[in-house]
């Protein structure tokens, strides 16, 4: 850690201290429980009992900080016994609980004290809080479980952030109201893309119209991209008796991770939280000769994970994960041109979304943990190689980190950068040494012998859709690029006797592929030109006498400040050339 | 029942009886159960203990049946009373069974005996055996559940068909053996359509990419039909939590056809067996106005249905079914034209399709019945005057059939008559007038105020994907039309040299949209035509020396004997022209 990020860490950590103390000088019976340093801030974790406490609360104790911390000097440091830290925190089940592990992990107990409040710590503070803990902020609130464990009681989750200066403060709050802005939810709402439904189920998207347009436009592109590459498409079901899963290997390990059995007539049946057990059944029903290779088996799947309710959130923690996900299976001298060509898809995807603050990072084995991998040394060292030789080539920006690979061999992550600063990852894809055996694939080699030397390439370059719908828009801020938008133009009568003509023109422009939408409602055209620009419809168009008169067309560019004057020919050309060319 | 009916259904019962006397002269520790008369045949159930018959016995059986029937005079019949039944079939555990029941229920026992073969009936037989009794023939062997219960053991089914001529049996056999033909299990593995994996389970079907694009060709000319008559998509997940079925009344009615529960931490899910919930969620999700309907909500929907395992078979009868689903929500001054609508979608698709012999039946509700429909009578009248009116108007062939209505609404099916001229319900339109209540569907009239008349019309013309597949394989006996066909042309490289030529050919066509193989393979060219001939292909080139040279191509059309000579420009466009319209 630098000493940048650890003065930070030991600032956001005070605070954590600081919030407390506030809280239990307005509630004094409340039960504090832990509260550490986070990315981008700190939280503290509080059972209020029956009190009930709101984000409208958190001004107040934001105000009991401030008040506070002026008499905050420093933190002093005591070291207690077991005994005499339990008797400190007699009427808090919580701290004795976790007194009561460190004594038995043989941990030192260590009390830290500034101004009137004292708290278990193992330390790690700033020096002068009374100065440096000035630019914080309370945030929000949520439920958290005891120790993250569903069966433990549900608590209060208090979150802030800090920093060193007021400036960085406000940069930071502003990125998040940026945040705010473009949240996913948001303008998943607004724009009537999707929604959650509690009677089907948290974590299970349900597509409206609208976001179904984008999820379909989405699955052409790839549709039309793995054409070119090859690709063919197989359709599997979403379930699969336990023997599928215990020949893949999901059953033990990946249990928790799965929906529950379904016993049957005939057998234990498991939805799929992955296609590949799917797709190696498919391999293996019939034999293939090394012509055949590499086979590029791709499919618009929807696998099922077991997430715990209380940690699905929006479109990015779901438990239905639709992908358009494919398996290629090669020899091993086709490794390196296979990877090559999937590197070529993501950033051809990636350039054509306009995403750019990204880059590799291949994970590789390490021959220090031998235990952690599959035991073919040869082609680690091989895969690697080619993997490496491969970013070269191609002259992107990578990085390689050791002992991070999976089980069953190398990955290449894609990590990004999002437009509100977050780091993640966007997708990954896999060599995978370890299915040759587990599915017996192999091939007929030239001579006629069987071959078992398969490799599998996993890779779902777009991520699940409902991860890369929220990344869109996020990236996007909701103003689609016109070929995925899901109302291309919008036409706005003048006056209800301008409204069978819109139409009319609606139908025209439909069959040309552009999808129209007329706003028939009797408002005025200013509330209509607003709306629009409000669903942040690239093209509005006010429809009254004039431009039914067959006169150049006067556009409302969705972000222009000034319209745009054409004929109605050319604005159609250039609207289809949008399309065509998949503009944004 | 016809008199001839009745006249075939007692002589193929009296058949039944002859088999069972036939085996039980060869297998005289075999235990013999009930033997009706079916459409087209009858059948007998044996328990043959450890003996193991097989269909290679079968003409054994045969030989032994025309042995016995020369002394089958006529059928006498012997009233009993129960201890003289269970007397008399005192080592057969079956007929006790059937024996006490009968007793119970308080029906009278009677034996019937020909020859000196005596067996537990009801009546029902021909008069003369001997001499009516001669044009039959044992047809098939498989298992079956005693009184079709899954807890019970399984028995061995013979089933067999008779006729009253020499000439009927031989038309009937000849039409079983064109079926076989057709089979779509047979062609769905010769052309590598699909198949079922016993890993992955019974009834789930796993579509190879073959099957996958003649799926994705009918999906995408339902996108297209359903566009064009303003159908919005959306998707929906394969689950939802038990308070949306408990809503819809699948819970706790339609359980015994649904997935067994998944107990997650937040709630009990099942696996939908319907759309149709999800979409009234979607429906209600937001507010409608009177203009937005009808609202015609489609899904390209996969739903899951708990059938017995011994039951499956092949596409025909699955647990996962695909199928391009659709629910319209409208007005009641809306139906007439919404169910025209359908009508014309359903009539547009076998037009397309060439399939000719269908009929529509309207089924109605009764007025006798009243406790087995929802209790309104005005929408009852209503709704099945307008679907009669647009039957007749549409000057279709249709019949009306009382007390056949679901509980919700009248329906109306497509009855088809196959091309091996068995009869099936195809699909089914139907009304409902349950939904609004349950789900509370209302619109905004145009006076602002709120209406809960919302008519739903549930309608999926394409039947299942796996239903109709199987269909299409058996209409087209597997010789699909241009458009539909996974190889619309195969090349056939005279030698090695022009294989490259031949995959720079390929990567051409394929551009422009068309679908081709080459054959690579290191075989005669006889040997390749007659392999693509077996495929089924619609146009097989030969590529050589000349069709390299820009010379007029020599093209084997499917099913032609001469062949075709044509210019690749105009071959090209013939072909484009069948695949955009569609033809075949």
């Amino acid at each position: 850690m630098s000493e940048d990020n650890q003065f930070l860490e030991h600032l956001r950590h005070s605070c954590a201290h600081l919030l407390a103390a506030a809280v239990m000088e307005l509630y004094p019976e409340a039960k504090r429980t832990i509260g550490p340093a986070i990315e981008n801030g700190f939280y503290y974790d509080f059972d209020f009992g029956e009190i009930k406490v709101s984000e409208d609360d958190l001004p107040r104790i934001e105000e009991k900080m401030r008040e506070l911390v002026s008499s905050w000097q420093g933190f002093t440091r005591q070291e207690v016994d077991k005994a005499g830290a339990l008797e400190y925190f007699s009427s808090n089940e919580y701290k004795q609980e976790l007194i009561n592990e460190f004594a038995e992990e043989g941990q030192t107990l260590s009390l830290y004290t500034s101004g009137s409040f004292t708290d278990l710590c193992r330390g790690g503070h700033t020096d002068k809080p009374s100065e440096e803990l000035k630019h914080f902020k309370l945030l929000s609130l949520a439920g958290a479980y005891w120790r993250g464990s569903e069966k433990n009681k549900m608590l209060t989750r208090i979150y802030g952030t800090c920093f060193p200066t007021q400036e960085e403060l406000e940069q930071h709050l502003q990125m998040l109201e940026e945040a705010k802005l473009r949240d996913h939810r948001k303008i998943g709402k607004e724009q009537e893309l999707f929604f959650i439904d509690d009677m089907v189920g948290k974590g299970l998207v349900m597509w409206l119209p609208k976001g179904n347009i984008i999820k379909s436009e989405i699955e052409r592109l790839a549709l039309e991209l793995e054409h070119k590459q090859g690709y063919v498409r197989v359709t599997t079901p979403h379930m699969a008796k336990e023997e599928l899963f215990l020949t893949s290997g999901h059953l033990p390990y990946y249990k928790d991770g799965m929906y529950p059995a379904m016993v049957m007539d005939d057998g234990t049946y498991y939805l799929k939280a992955m296609n590949c057990p799917h797709h190696h059944r498919i391999y293996v029903h019939k034999k293939h000769s090394y012509r055949e290779l590499p086979l590029r088996m791709a499919e618009y799947g929807t696998v099922y994970r077991n997430e715990l309710s209380g940690t699905l959130a929006g479109l990015l923690r779901v438990r239905g994960l639709a992908m358009n996900d494919a398996h290629i299976y090669c020899r091993k001298d086709q490794i390196k041109d296979e990877f090559k060509k999937v590197m070529e898809l993501i950033i051809h995807y990636f350039s054509l979304f306009k995403l750019e603050n990204y880059w590799f990072r291949l994970s590789k084995w390490s021959p220090d943990h031998l235990e952690k991998y599959i035991n073919q040394p040869e082609n680690w060292q091989y895969a690697e190689g080619v993997l490496r030789e491969v970013l070269e080539e191609m002259n992107v920006k990578f990085v390689e980190v050791d002992d991070e690979a999976a089980f069953y061999g190398p990955k290449v992550d894609v990590q990004f950068k999002s437009v509100i600063g977050r780091e993640e990852t966007m997708s990954t894809v896999q060599l995978d040494f370890a299915a040759k055996e587990r599915f017996g694939l192999s091939y007929v080699d030239d001579s006629g012998a069987e071959n078992n030397e398969v490799f599998v390439i996993h890779r779902a370059p777009l991520s699940t859709h409902e991860r890369f719908t929220a990344f869109l828009i996020e990236h996007y801020a909701g103003a689609w690029p016109v070929w995925l938008s899901p109302v291309q133009i919008q036409l706005a009568p003048v006056s209800d006797k301008h409204v069978d003509a819109a139409n009319e023109l609606a139908r025209e422009l439909d069959e040309l592929g552009i999808r129209v939408a007329v706003d028939d409602a009797s408002e005025t055209i200013g509330n209509k030109v607003r709306k629009a620009a409000g669903q942040k419809i690239p093209y509005v168009i006010v429809y009254g006498d004039k431009e039914m008169s067959g006169e150049d067309w006067m556009i409302r560019v969705r972000g222009e400040k000034d319209q745009l004057k054409m004929s109605k020919e050319n604005f159609v050309e250039r609207v289809l050339s949008e399309i065509r060319e998949r503009k944004g």
